[in-house]
């Protein structure tokens, strides 16, 4: 089963930039962030209203490659899919490729399902079924 | 004399809140920044080719005025525009707007123009014509 | 009457740092942050516990000048003073400086003290007078 | 063997939380640099040192574990040490934690030796004897 491979894109600026003319590392998941809401409201759910319906999804890892640096004024794609989801988790996949599809990062970003409170809870079904697969 | 107003948008992302849910002091400098970019980019030079000919815009100085607080989720217009431009100096209008009109930040960032050594140089006479006004 | 002048210290990393080695002119704005929140510490109500009191001082406009580029691996000393203080209002006098003596930013941040609902009120006496001047 | 096990200290700053009132994902990647920097300092051979001789280690991986959220004005000790190191490559295990013992991350940060212009190279034989592990 293929997963559904939602894409953000962005253009790099000197903010997340550092010394060397590269994205600083921490900066690349500020993005991923940013795609992985663009991702929940493209499926009908912005993170804005979960959380005023006390759902949300702090990050419990991160696993996370570096392939190539992104410079200054390139133009990033950001591919963000659910790549496990069940329970109380939800894993996303990730890459960011620049315009002439050069790998910069790989990885995954692995989250919780919580209360505003921050206690665990069931992903809500209408939720993981969104995400595309059952929270068996 | 009307100058020409360009318009950015963005949305507000956790990166860029803090404690009480409103985005930090810091950030929305991130956020100028970002339409200073896409506005040269507009104006037909994009800072990233300016800066392989040799010519940048270090910030000297920023007058904000912050109105009222962006939240998580929010859609932000910045409009930028120049609002004094001559020798070797440039400064920028700016202000923040929610999309029900809400004022969010007001002000201006100061710029003077260098080599990428940082020596002041007078604005090239193509980039000041292109701002909109003359460099006397 | 001298103010108060309190001086906080930090070394530049490559998080603050952009393009060209010199700190993103945001940054700075984290800094001074810092800086406040260890001269709160200083004069005995540190900001954690004002805001479990319900009072906290959202920035309500800033001032600065940059005067030279603060580089990675500097040592930052940052100073910061009560410029003004009255009614619900707040200034910070600031200045960066090297080690040697180098000016890097002055400026001011300005700030309204306001429950954590952020309706504005009166500075508590208690924490005026800490402040060292009168809130007449 | 134990490795060396090198400790910094900081304290949550507003600018490191995002809403909700926690450090966002990202900015623990700003104190691990942070951590390391000082790491290389006490070591004998900062950075920017290290940078001016050609050499610098870009991240090319990381694996982080969020353990427990860390709040505004928490002082938080980091804890950094070489988990492995040889030929190009030098990896640092760290951890996160609370004053009173709390865990809050742990993993490890993965690099390369390049020179500035980021072309791999083997550790220079001083810096791999100073990590404290041989370069074989």
């Amino acid at each position: 089963m293929t997963p559904n491979v939602f894409r953000y894109t962005c253009r790099v600026t000197y903010a997340q930039c550092t010394v060397g003319n590269h994205i600083y590392y921490a900066r690349y998941l500020d993005i991923l962030e940013a795609a992985r809401g663009e991702f929940f409201r493209a499926l009908g759910m912005p993170l804005g209203l979960l959380q005023e319906q006390d759902t949300i999804f702090p990050v419990i890892g991160v696993e996370l490659s570096y392939k190539s640096a992104a410079r200054y004024d390139e133009v990033l794609t950001t591919e963000v899919w659910v790549s496990e989801c069940g329970g109380v988790r939800v894993n996303f996949g990730c890459k960011i490729l620049k315009d002439d599809g050069t790998l910069v990062l790989e990885g995954v970003t692995k989250h919780v399902c919580t209360t505003r409170d921050e206690k665990p809870k069931r992903l809500p079904k209408e939720i993981s079924e969104k995400l595309g697969q059952k929270s068996n």
